[in-house]
């Protein structure tokens, strides 16, 4: 295995106007098969263009002289007041975008102060992420092992890192099929030190072999495991199907978080996006809803609390932000998203994010046509 | 700040066969920052082209021998004769497009004989505009200001020209994400004199600080004190919700202006065509309906009419104008679109105005499909 | 005025495998106004794409084992028997496509043996017309003048040569708004002799203008004299709206010609196809339904049939066969377009034309996509 | 007739990441005809495109936690212990792809274990390809001859072989449309010994002249006839319309095999996905369904088991696979297709073919926008 380096980038980022412009920028930054590995999507990448293309199924219409002034966009979630309803998407490895890794995300999500997810795929290992996140909420991304013991060791230092919430993963019990990677012929070239005890080497892994020395028959008897063993709430994350609602919640899951993996799964399912408001309806607000998966803009993150998300996390565009700038990079992504949704929400009428909530989009029942993130047009004049 | 200058141009535009053709010509004759700020569009720009995308959500389907000829475009509207019900839409500081700006828009729209809209941003002062418009009727847009003593101000003098009716623009609290703007770092290079009490400086500010140094905290209050206070009708600008029209009412509006302000400040919003409908079945003839954002084309003035529009605002297609040909070519695009409208009325079997407002469109179920304004496909043969 | 050459092609075409290549083919033999004027449609050009993208609105589903086996194109009509019920449709001055103009069309036609609509138009006289036609029935399509004495004198001539019926041109009393044309500054390099009464100057004329010279004024009232002067069946030509079918059945109309003009008219409204099965609901079988504008296959033949037409007029395929092979050239387009039909009718398991009229097609609630006649797509392997 | 030379590659393939990968890459190595041939479809290619961006019509939502670990592709039918339910599909002249032809695909098929068809116009003939399958389920594809002595001594010879059933084929008593070919001026360069017999010439006939040789007039009565004189079941395949259903098993029809063949026979039809839920409701569990026409993708698979089918079948895939590596590439496009499939069961939520049969997909209501096989999109990273 050779030495591997990425970006080093600490600082502003400049000369970008919104998050498609920061993946054509991190593309230049990042190693090939490091930026493949974080760009793309599985099959066809149907659902990654459909998670984006989505938001454009419903619109924002706005309502006229609604007394709104310098809106709001703080909320409260579990005891944190926190400066938007944003929050840090859990993602693997981040050394394949910054040398300093989740100890620069961790850092610039403290920065804007919001939850930050480790991914048990970490390129740091837990106290490390802990200490740079300096007390922001921190949740923990779990990638259940086949070995109890290893699992259970695990969920001890996760609860002495004071760790409030864990996330089981419940869409990735396989790798997608990543031809990107397949093509780039991409290995993790970083090692995962929070679950080294179940890789069979230090780096060098391709994501099949990662996923599959997981755990692949997961069930709701896993959640109520989970739950019990290490006293925290439990986040399912990978829930589309409204149906699997009723006994997750059963299985004592303390909250729904709705994802289809950015599209790097199961290629050919609908957009998180499409699935929102029918997992809505199925929780119908007995416990919060987590959602993401092709959050690029501001309008976006309004949308989706307006179709029942409590919360709503950023994965690829954090990521270029920390290839690009570091920890302040990634504290600029979450500005700038920020901004964009402070604007639509003056416009829309809309004072603080209770009134997101209680907004009404209108169903739209034209194709949206074009993506809207083709850089032909968004540079058009 | 440098010294600022455009197209002097005067005269009759040659070669231009349709609103589209003159776009592509301005960018010529225009600054770039002049240009871009005029074209663009919010975000996206999603809200932009679905604006002239939304248009073929409705089909003309013409009625066969009618007994038709010669058609009468002329309308009446609040006592005055015009042309027709195509009026000059409020845009800010013609100046750049043309260094005569708001003097020779005024002179076109006096030559053609319809309403003419100046902006709180003009850039020439209120008695220059009155005096080039010789007569011919005038609106005002008021950008409210936070200080009630400067709107005092503004409408006392509003009143000494006689202006006949305020336009309250509701949907541009802050501005629209304008990236155009930002990529080419626009700022203002001309002077806004009707509003120079509430603007830190003559010239160099950016539409985000011009539109943050008014009001944002609109309300319909609002809309009460500026017909109390002025005596005027008052049209709220940017209506696309139904659900705002009676409170509106209520609040004393004169009229209902439908827009998204051309694209350019709600991204994600609907088409402005889109919501005509709902918002006319709302009004329910209680009040005049003017209709902007989108038209291109004779036919898009036939179907905002036929979809209860009173009168039809244009705007960039005139400020190209402008641009090319000044006064005589903000006549001929007013010309143009007439000329596009008599063909329509002849062929779908129509006489008059109040034959295209008993108009039944088709619904199209199909996808448009292309941007019909595809230059590729305009001049294919 | 100069000369005006074009092609004198006479002879089968070879190399061409449907008539979306005879277009690309044409383009390269008629002079470049004559080709435009052929080739393009009105405004944005939106119902001439959608008039071929509309066939995709309906699908043919096969039926299996139905005992067919070469299928039976022909037709009676009218008392006549005809090959097919494809016939020529109406149109102008085929001058500019082919020296031989109508001699060479009417020659193709009647070796095919079907149907020849002669324009008012037509840039050859009557008789010579009808002398090529060698007894193969001929109908004539009215461009009416304000002038009755000069109609009159028409009907007079048109029942001398034995024609057979009038088609009433009801969409089309002005020119529709062709762009292409005005781009190329297009005026008719040809005579017209058969309306050269009414006529300001034998060449040189614009579309514009020569509509303009006729009668623009036209009622059900016209229907109802053309029919009790001449004695002819009259079929009104450019009907779209159900509503009208009512008021041209009591003027006596006898038969209904649905059309809008290949798109050349009214730009925004809605394809031919689209509206055929709403007319044919409305006729409900009590005059035979012409169906034009968009057939550019055998499948398109076969949906329409199965929508309601007895006839299927053919325009600008046969213009293209004209200019590249003459008689022969044109007797080839309607014998390539056989040959289609008589695939679809074995695979679709449709016997006879009668059979076809009695097929369902099925509702396709998905959106085309693509153009079909792509050609990057068309000649992809 | 000069000799024809094609690809004599046996080995595994490398560099391929997906079956679209495969259809480029066989473009390398086949000559043009043949490659036209194998990859065109009939008229304007709609139904082709249509074949596979129908399977976006539905959408697979996945359930999370099920408990799912190694899902198991293996199926049973008629006794037989499959693979998978994927089987190869009967197609014309292998020799097209690969000098060894059947002999090498029946290989391959035998390898990777499931029923293989071969096609009366298969180049090899009937004892060479049985013995090649070593014991593997054959069946055979019917190309019914006017001839009824012929046909039952190619029955004769069918029963020789053990073959299992026999597969009438309802789409193809004349050619589809094939431009490709026309343009190509392709005709089959090698022999097809089991129709020799009713064949005129050995080789250089164009598939237009193979089809004509064959009987047209297919009724439901050859059901009859052949399901008497083999005794073997009868699958009858090109079913797309509901309503032939009833008829088709009162004839004794044993499955029903939906299929538009590979949209190379009747232009304009639905795709056959579309096609394939209306017909499994019509069969309602009375007899097998087999699905062929578009399959690119393990979840095409899952998403056709999901809608009904019962087997899957494999066209165009396999003979790449063929043409790139001879008997090891078919098999190793089967075992794409498979472990594509199971990453989709394990993600779904499903461990058997049995739950796929029991999933419900989701209705996409929305357009699926761009092929999903554009390679620009697929290597974007």
């Amino acid at each position: 295995m050779t030495e591997f380096h990425t970006s080093t980038a600490e600082g502003l980022i400049s000369n970008f106007y919104n998050t498609y412009d920061l993946e054509e920028m991190a593309q230049k930054v990042m190693p090939k098969g490091a930026f493949g590995y974080v760009a793309s999507g599985a099959g066809d990448m149907f659902t990654l263009r459909e998670n984006i293309r989505s938001f454009e199924h419903k619109l924002i219409v706005p309502h006229a002289l609604k007394d709104v002034e310098k809106p709001d966009v703080s909320t409260t979630f579990d005891g944190n007041q926190l400066t938007s309803p944003m929050i840090m998407a859990p993602i693997a490895a981040h050394k394949l975008a910054n040398e300093r890794g989740e100890l620069a995300s961790a850092e610039g999500v403290h920065r804007y102060n919001t939850i930050y997810s480790i991914s048990s795929y970490s390129s740091f290992d837990l106290p490390d992420v802990t200490k740079a996140l300096q007390g922001t909420p921190e949740w923990f991304q779990f990638y259940y092992s086949k070995d109890d013991g290893i699992n259970r060791h695990i969920m001890d230092r996760v609860k002495e890192q004071g760790i409030k919430a864990i996330i089981l993963t419940a869409d990735a019990t396989v790798s997608g099929n990543r031809e990107t990677d397949a093509r780039n012929g991409f290995t993790f070239p970083v090692g995962m030190p929070i679950v080294e005890e179940y890789l069979a080497q230090q780096t060098g892994e391709s994501l099949k072999s990662i996923y599959g020395s997981a755990k692949q028959k997961l069930s709701t008897k896993d959640v109520e495991n989970i739950a019990s063993y290490s006293g925290l709430p439990v986040y399912v994350k990978g829930v589309e199907s409204p149906e699997d609602v009723e006994p997750l919640l059963a299985a004592g899951a303390s909250g729904i978080w709705v994802s289809n993996h950015g599209g790097r799964q199961l290629d050919s399912g609908p957009a998180s996006f499409d699935s929102l408001s029918l997992i809505s309806k199925a929780v119908d607000k007995r416990v919060p809803i987590v959602f993401d998966s092709g959050i690029r803009r501001g309008q976006h993150v309004f949308k989706a609390l307006a179709s029942g998300a409590d919360l709503v996390a950023v994965g690829r565009p954090a990521i270029y932000g920390l290839a690009l700038g570091g920890a302040i990079g990634v504290e600029q992504v979450f500005n700038q998203l920020t901004a964009e949704l402070e604007i639509v929400m003056q416009l829309a009428g809309t004072q603080t994010i209770a009134d997101i909530k209680n907004f009404d989009l209108r169903d739209n029942p034209y194709d949206p046509g074009v993506l809207s993130n083709d850089p032909a047009r968004l540079k058009l004049y």
